[in-house]
């Protein structure tokens, strides 16, 4: 297996010290997995970063968490002494702290909030010091992960994850300029994630993938579901399973908004295989219905091959949240290792010809 | 602990031997979780019927599973060996198949329908022989489940759970008449169940009451969402919470619709001990707002006591999909053991009294 993509030359496009901390005591962890769109002439990235809090002792864990007082949400810090604690909990994976006795992710280690950044090319950004969502509810109290942007009309639609003690939900807010949005709620209730809209109705409705994760029976599958309005959704649909074996055998989740192409809709999915070995596959849906399949990659279009997604904050991942259809190029803005960005390109007639019917 | 109930004299009301099995070589291992509602003078329940394959011999177990053939949806039947297939499967909970690799639940050992019963008094039922509702799609090929009945103008919504390798979704259907019927299809994703719909708008809006399962963090917890037409369902919300302790720190989840009191909106749901002891507990909800709890029984209101409650197919479980109301008596009929079904009694003046603000 080999990736059919071209990784920019200027890989990684962005880096984590590129990204000024929220606050003195935090270190930025990663910037990965961003939401991509085009506004006013820029390329727009919508950077998710994630910051953790810089501890003297290698022992002791930091944990940043949103706190309501007097009816706003505040960040604090919960601290874990390992050497203290590890009986109780489990901190074997730098992401999470689990409760050894049920196995449940109890904490994360950092926390992740939006940062907008901007690009006359596409490939240097200008990153902004200021924040542009925070967590500001109690679904997200650990944080906003993940956003996937959708232009409809004159307005940008971001989905997003939403962490806290109840689980990961999807919520989303509706901005016209990037600078004010309005927030939308819960659109998906936990353990729901990767969704992403489509940018236009299709026979009357809106669609949208999502990727629920049942816990007792049932894998981390794809589904479709339909809206008028885009907050009330049904009409759900399974959509595209994770295989027995293989690359995707582990999890598999959509990507950014699929773009029309004039073969149908193409999405770019990520597949994790059982080691958590995040790749890209390929799927191309009917033009007048995205919950029927036409074709599918068989292998990735892109794997872990670069240093910096082989190695990093977590190893091994190729995850993308958005790409942009230019003529015939598709250009796939991904977060490689839970770390860095990076853009991958490759030719809409390169992606044809590995889909198989 | 004691229960606050009045259990029927003539309990268990209805037993598996009054059920005919759909099929010579099937047995009935339960009928239980049954909804109810009051239709043409008549107390209808429509009960959860559970079957399963007869075998000669006690290490063979028969599952029974809907495989799509021709377009319809057949009951087939495949078969395990435990000596042969203990190495790869886990046998040990009677309810259920697992895969020893992933702890994933691979087989119900039983399958269920839905089959109706009729009652002039409430207490000496009719059972139909014929099913009323049998699998009939991708998401029901392991069985159909738990039914709850709502009567919204001169209709019946009748919410339940469809279970298939998909997962745990929860379905609808409406009918008129208990004759005829409309499938409405999936409402809530995987993994969500004990759906409740509210008997009339509030506010403009109808509302429900759902229980996620996410996986990797959070608990099984109450949610309440809100629809204008039913079928799309968005602003969800969290609504209660398993608690850290004692008899509902295991699991909760709603019961049969709430019903309209002068104090607000009750609601009888279940809570399960991490020893998977299932309860009876009540919810006082604002009357403008079945989100905003107003009060809350701080022990259950009822527990597993008689034997038909403590011993049967999965022992030390009392579950209500639905109660009735009739003057100042709440009649709650419930599953016992997922083997029977019993009907219990309580004065509204007994429920407000053991709940606390």
């Amino acid at each position: 297996m080999k990736s059919i993509v071209q990784r920019h030359s200027s890989n990684p496009i962005i880096t984590p010290n590129m990204v000024k901390p929220t606050q003195g005591d935090f270190k930025v962890d990663g910037v990965f997995n961003a939401g991509v769109t085009r506004f006013n002439d820029e390329t727009i990235l919508l950077l998710r970063v994630a910051e953790s809090v810089i501890t003297e002792n290698e022992d002791i864990v930091g944990v940043p968490v949103f706190v309501k007082e007097d009816e706003h949400y505040q960040l604090q810090v919960v601290y874990y002494d390992k050497r203290r604690d590890s009986k109780v909990y489990d901190f074997s994976d730098s992401r999470t702290i689990r409760r050894r006795s049920d196995h449940k992710v109890v904490h994360l280690t950092s926390i992740s909030h939006f940062r907008l950044a901007r690009s006359k090319n596409g490939i240097d950004f200008h990153i902004e010091d200021r924040s542009f969502l925070v967590p500001e509810s109690q679904y997200e109290t650990w944080g906003i992960e993940d956003p996937r942007i959708t232009k409809i009309d004159n307005s940008f639609y971001i989905t997003y994850s939403a962490v806290s003690e109840y689980g990961v939900a999807t919520a989303m807010i509706k901005t016209d300029d990037f600078k004010d949005y309005e927030r939308l709620g819960i659109i998906f209730v936990p353990e729901n994630k990767d969704v992403s809209i489509f940018p236009e109705k299709i026979n009357g409705y809106y669609y949208a993938y999502h990727r629920p994760v049942p816990k007792e029976i049932g894998n981390a599958n794809i589904w479709v579901s339909k809206s008028k309005d885009l907050i009330n959704w049904s009409q759900h649909e399974h959509l595209l399973s994770v295989s027995e074996d293989g690359w995707e055998n582990g999890r598999i989740g959509g990507g950014g908004p699929s773009v029309k192409t004039e073969k149908g809709w193409l999405h770019i999915y990520h597949a994790a295989d059982k080691n958590d070995c995040y790749c890209l596959g390929a799927i191309l849906t009917d033009i007048d219905n995205p919950g029927r399949i036409i074709a599918k990659t068989q292998y990735p279009i892109m794997i872990p091959e670069a240093s910096y997604e082989k190695d990093g904050f977590f190893g091994n991942v190729v995850f993308t949240c958005g790409i942009l259809l230019e003529e015939d190029l598709v250009k796939i803005y991904y977060g490689a290792s839970d770390e860095v960005i990076g853009l991958a390109e490759v030719l809409l007639k390169d992606i044809y010809e590995v889909l198989e019917k």
